[in-house]
């Protein structure tokens, strides 16, 4: 049977199954699973078991591990293909990201909902549409074959979009169960639904919350206008300070340790493009990086830090007189290889620290769920196979490519597992992940589905 | 009789219908007449009928002047003196401000609650604990003596918290109910419960909003840092331009019209006071305003720029890694005499125009409801007699001052009404109005009704 026949009875499958795979896929999106919320406890717990019990009910051997106060990641595995196959493992995550502005959505964000072939929901392709057809890929091996042509383990986190600071902390003491040939992290994109890839790297990330306090109450900004410091200036001026005219981040050491790559290597790995052709494609103009790198190489091997949120005094309808009592900032930093999230965390902190003005009181909270950049060797086996794969199903040659985001975990699940890393998914831009209307399309889960049970089959040759 | 017997007689009078007053004046606020919060809208509405009718019941005639679309102004008279007498016009207003946070609230701030002689209630002191006591003391003539030593009108204004753009509005034409001979703002305060004062004047107002939009939706940190131009990035880099290291405001020609006050008229003016000592009184260090003024200085007679409101992005617990589509900024300015509020809000929205990053858009609008800034003349009848009162009340030498704050209507209701104005009240920087847990204290009550009562008296002598 030729490679492409393969690929077609593997959409057939799918067709006939697609249905119930719906049905299900929709019970696991209406978990209110916001890893972020405390609020969301039990619904987060809910989504975990349910997700144990399907893994469990296809015939797998299913543990929740606890991580001390947070939410379990679900391990399960199996090795039924006996010692002299290779043994993949493939992590996820069924918790989402919170849904503000809940105003922007046009349909609940827990209610998934089908218009025009795209499936909306909070988690639709980040990540449980993703894991879902992953999921599906094993389970219709086990149905049609009662077999496996390779070893299989799921490791699913509930603490993803926090940063897996549970995951991260339990790693070391699960290396035994983790041990594998190759990882799969099923949790990135393609730059579009005609270009298979696969993902050579993502950058790490660190996050920290800027507190700027004036006083113990809010005040009438006329009867204190001009005497005391208003927290929202403070914050203003000490994180305007951040980031230089060239786009470039200002506090000093920020770039010391950063990967340098040379002009040559980034024109063969980053895709030019013109900020015109960019603003066509994503609608937004690629003005926020350094000026002197192309935009897929300051998203892709630059370092930046962004204002995730600001938030001071009133900012309802019309207009509030007052001077806050205090101001609140969100900064993170997406890092290269080489550089250390707590080297990094530490410079941002100091040079806040040192700008504050008189009369503020600043305080500085570095979050868990820091991670380091990874990156793949392109010429291993694992990223090799993959490649294959994409380019059979989609019919296509599969590029490389590099992610912007993060997957905190990433690195430290390939040194601890043994395992060589391969970053793929089918993601797009367009989905709207972390955003209002999040999305996922019919199309992609059926293709989802045939990457993984091709790269299943191939592993297992 | 002496003054101080007149004083005292007043006092008991107060004492005697205290239970009642209280009863009716906690009525009174039990409304949420939160102009500035189309959701209050029944309540805002509901609270000028209770308060009509309250004013009519006391046997003054009432109008309600609608104001095209905002909330009425309630006009009430009393003309019975006959013609020879002087007539005072009395403002006030029956809007409250918003009451965000609401949870650093420590009771409901719509269900008044006294608490160590203090009531607690959003508007207990701003307006509605300051106007209800004048409207005692007007009602206590009219019951004991069936008559008043002068004619007398109220106008009370239902959007005073935003800027009072109706009035303004209909001012024109109501200009001969309006006529009067002395005017009295019951919205100001005293700086210490032992020292009687009258403001010489207030500064004028102007407040705006600014949107800096980057995407048509959020997106996502990692997928889009160092591509896409952050809106809060922009935000914080444009607005932390407004001013300079020494306080100033950096928007070319904001001071330009400033009236300049000589060294030794600014001594005259306002008192001396250290950072540490103005730390000690009000617990917050005056490190706010242009380096080369003192806090009160600064505070009276100089114009400040405020941002009263940031707001972008995520601002919940943790951190998520979003750059949001847009950022709000909500901004006011203090303004001085000589200093026109729209000439000001064209050069401060130019400047913050002519300084937005490419990949950005960017929209300021400018608020309705500004105001100049009034000045009394210290010699004039109006303000004689409202000294003498307040030194015979209190039994100390009344003092003069100024006022931060902004009363938008003051200096035109003046032109027009004819009448020298006073800018008076027995409000303290300790009420926290405007700020979760505003409250008035119940001598301060009784000590209003007796100042209104005297100036009255003096006024008709």
């Amino acid at each position: 049977m030729c490679e492409l026949d393969a690929v077609k009875i593997l959409f057939d499958v799918y067709s006939k199954n697609e249905n119930k795979i719906l049905e299900e896929y929709f019970e696991f999106l209406r978990f209110k699973s916001i890893s972020a919320e405390p609020e969301s406890r039990s619904q987060v717990i809910a989504c975990s078991e349910w997700l144990a019990a399907y893994l469990r009910d296809m015939g797998l051997q299913v543990s929740l591990w606890p991580t001390n106060g947070g939410y379990p990641s679900i391990f399960a595995e199996w090795n039924g293909a006996g010692t002299d196959k290779p043994t993949v493992l493939i992590y996820g995550h069924y918790d989402v990201q919170p849904v503000d502005p809940i105003e922007l959505w046009e349909s609940l964000p827990f209610e998934p909902n089908i218009r025009c072939g795209n499936v909306y929901a909070r988690g639709a392709t980040d990540n449980k549409g993703q894991i879902f057809y992953a999921i599906q890929a094993v389970k219709s091996y086990l149905q049609n074959q009662k077999t496996l042509p390779v070893n299989l383990k799921f490791v699913i986190d509930g603490e993803e979009e926090i940063g897996s600071p549970g995951l991260s902390r339990i790693l070391e003491e699960h290396s035994v169960e983790l041990k594998a040939d190759h990882l799969l992290i099923v949790d990135v994109g393609i730059p579009d639904i005609n270009i298979p890839s696969v993902t050579l790297g993502v950058r790490g990330i660190v996050a920290m919350t800027v507190e700027m306090i004036g006083s113990r109450t809010d005040l009438h900004s006329g009867a204190f206008g001009g005497i005391a410091y208003n927290p929202n200036h403070a914050m203003i001026e000490v994180l305007g300070k951040l980031r230089l005219a060239d786009g470039k981040v200002a506090v000093p050491g920020f770039y010391d340790d950063v990967l340098e790559v040379s002009k040559e290597e980034r024109e063969r790995m980053c895709e030019s493009v013109s900020p015109d052709e960019f603003f066509e494609k994503y609608g937004v103009y690629p003005s926020g990086g350094e000026s002197c790198y192309t935009p897929y190489e300051s998203n892709w091997l630059r370092p930046t830090l962004e204002i995730n949120g600001i938030c001071g005094g009133y900012f309802g309808p019309g207009s509030k007189t007052v001077i806050p009592a205090k101001a609140v900032g969100k900064i993170s930093c997406r890092l290269v290889p080489n550089q250390r999230p707590d080297v990094i965390a530490e410079r941002v902190k100091s040079f806040i620290l040192s700008n504050v003005p008189k009369g503020i009181s600043c305080d500085v909270t570095v979050h868990a769920g820091v991670g380091v950049a990874a990156r793949s060797n392109p010429n291993c086996k694992t990223i090799e196979c993959c490649a294959r794969a994409f380019s059979e199903v989609f019919n296509v040659k599969a590029k490389f490519i590099l992610e912007g985001a993060s997957i905190p975990i990433a690195a430290r699940l390939s040194e601890i597992s043994g395992a060589e890393l391969a970053l793929i998914g089918v993601g797009l831009d367009s989905d709207l992940i972390h955003a209002p209307n999040e999305h996922f399309d019919l199309n992609r889960m059926r293709l989802g589905f045939a990457v993984i049970s091709r790269i299943i089959a191939i592993f297992g040759e």
